[in-house]
């Protein structure tokens, strides 16, 4: 174990050796909202900076569908840059210098936290589709588990894009007394039809695949690494935006200077997507892209609010600032917004800025100056409020 | 043959017969864009209403990427009504009280006319990927050689949407001697980075699935309709909007009181889209489906006139009504603009309307009565310009 990490560690929870990771694994049961429990559950993350002596300067960062806990480090399968390492490091806008941040894999993820390629305590076999739906619910409620165990009574924020950004509005209303500020990013209340949609179409190219194999891939020795890849080729195109995809590759020829008639990847946006798809499949496991878009199909933060998601957030004492892109299709402005009426609404602390770019969701893990500003002014003003040191 | 189907079947081309549609056999060379040749040909076709003495009233429609000749009258194989029968027929804004009206399968479908799935002359075997690939000018040197063959020397007007209105605006550029009205309709001059992106998708899902055999399914008697039906789905997406989607679907439940927590469609929204894959792969061919994706991603009308669109269409003499609809994200109204504007630089006739609908893409092909209104209209004025009796 690291020893700038700090370990609270219970008789029901310890740290773990786990690959690249820290780990923590709870000997305990965690309830679930489909209403099944798994008997017992590890989540793995990742630290940064150091937590000081009150406890009151860590941040959560909470990542995207296909994120992992390497937020700011290299990634262990890929080699690359961790994929926030522009929002979070030293003098960065969530900067390591002054915050303690911590980024925990999702329930249901693959990067070492409980999930389908997890091995199933009742017979030792991967839980492939026997392991319960995960809600965002449920991955905060891990997460919370997993901050009680550093010994951190109040967040001083929770920050995240996209699906990060649903377990930030579910850390608000859950836990409103350990969340001091909250920077949902690139989100919504509840996915959209047309969400549900694409999420559906990735689901069933995954399925379709021979090598799916009803989800026992692994103990079979197979991958549908082939339905993955197109489930992921359908995705990153919702995450761009007409325009981006416009300027980067037009109708531009990929390394020939005409047309082929034939289905070989003329085109760059071709070649593109197939790599997308291909690289995807080495560090996803499918049946974890099956749980983390149901979870994210299954939010609605104001369904046990008689769908009023001002009453949501009545509880609600956190700082928040949302953040959308101009550009967004997949999590428009105006969904960002009816979060902001809500918040309002329920009299909530609420800032909104709409940043203008032409790259589209995506634009929230990119070098986008405004978004960086807004976080770090943002947090800077939450720092004095709380009280942390300049 | 039907006694109303004008015929002056030359030497080279015949009346054949064909399940449910007229057929037009061409026993000569059709040359093609990729350079190849085809060493003969068929189209499938329908004609509705009666051509006039002078041969002035005829209407050619051309359909989009996934519908048929079948434009008024029950479809064959899936017992509905004709894809068009809001517009066509008697009374209807393409009224064949008035008109003769023509609709031809295009050249790479897979309802009659010459396509994969057609024996090739070679060996007897359906061509398979060994069809050369086919363009949309292809597709319309095929229609002008049916159209001459029907004795028809200029046609009055050239309507479709889509991949319809590709043909729609090739023919006025290909032949603008034989296109008195042109009616291109949710369309673009070249297809977009963007759609490609999704017609790469769709293909990728068709070959990723392990019963394509590389194409030769028909040989081997297998289907790779699970593929299909993804790139259907992921299609289908793409021509609604995320509004049209909210009011019909939202995120109601379907035939259900509660989220399953579980991988069946709990969402109307999965299921309509499962339902749209499986229904379609029953009428589809999947390489055809490969063919005409491609035709209309290597379409690029201005690409022969070094970029310059308004070049294009310098010798164009018809007259031209381009219609977009307002939620229509796949072919945008500034996408549909970009033709007038280069029409009008051009300095040809032409008006444009854009329709204000919540229903995407697919509007073209629903009940919208700004659309009937303005296409009854414009043809109307151009039936007096062309001497033809109210």
């Amino acid at each position: 174990m690291d020893a700038g990490v700090p370990n609270h560690a219970t008789a029901a929870a310890r740290q773990v050796d786990c690959p690249s990771s820290l780990c923590m694994a709870f000997a305990e049961t965690l309830a679930l909202d489909g209403g099944d429990a798994l008997p017992s559950f590890q989540i793995a993350y990742q630290v940064y900076g150091t937590l000081n002596a009150d406890k009151s300067n860590a941040i959560l960062v909470c990542h995207a569908l296909t994120g992992d806990q390497h937020v700011a480090n290299e990634h262990p399968v890929t080699g690359k840059a961790g994929w926030w390492s522009l929002m979070v490091g030293p003098g960065r806008p969530i900067d390591t210098d002054r915050y303690f941040v911590i980024c925990a894999n999702v329930l249901g993820g693959c990067m070492g936290s409980t999930g389908p390629a997890s091995s199933n305590p009742a017979n030792g076999e991967p839980y492939a589709l026997d392991l319960p739906v995960i809600t965002v619910r449920d991955m905060v409620r891990a997460q919370a588990r997993l901050v009680d165990e550093l010994g951190i009574e109040k967040l001083f924020a929770v920050v995240g894009g996209s699906m990060g950004g649903m377990q930030v509005l579910q850390w608000a209303v859950s836990y409103p007394e350990r969340v001091f500020a909250a920077i949902p990013i690139a989100t919504a209340p509840r996915h959209t039809s047309q969400n549900i949609g694409f999420n559906e179409v990735g689901r069933q190219a995954v399925m379709a695949d021979p090598d799916w194999c009803g989800g026992k891939y692994l103990t079979l020795g197979k991958r549908p690494a082939k339905g993955l890849a197109v489930a992921r080729m359908a995705a990153h195109i919702t995450y761009l935006s007409e325009s981006a995809l416009h300027h980067k590759f037009g109708r531009h020829l990929q390394d020939r200077e005409a047309l082929t008639f034939g289905f070989d990847a003329d085109f760059q946006i071709e070649s593109y997507l197939r790599h997308q798809g291909m690289t995807f499949v080495e560090r996803f496991d499918a049946n974890s892209y099956l749980y983390l878009t149901r979870a994210m199909d299954y939010f609605d933060l104001a369904k046990d609010y008689r769908g009023r998601l001002a009453d949501a957030f009545r509880g609600a004492t956190s700082r928040f600032c949302v953040i959308s892109f101009s550009s967004d299709w997949l999590f428009p402005t105006a969904e960002n917004r009816s979060i902001v009426h809500s918040l309002n609404a329920s009299g909530a602390n609420v800032s909104f800025v709409e940043v203008e770019t032409d790259r589209g969701h995506d634009a929230f893990l990119l070098d986008e100056p405004e978004l960086f500003r807004t976080v770090s002014g943002f947090l800077r003003g939450a720092a004095r409020v709380r009280g942390l040191a300049e």
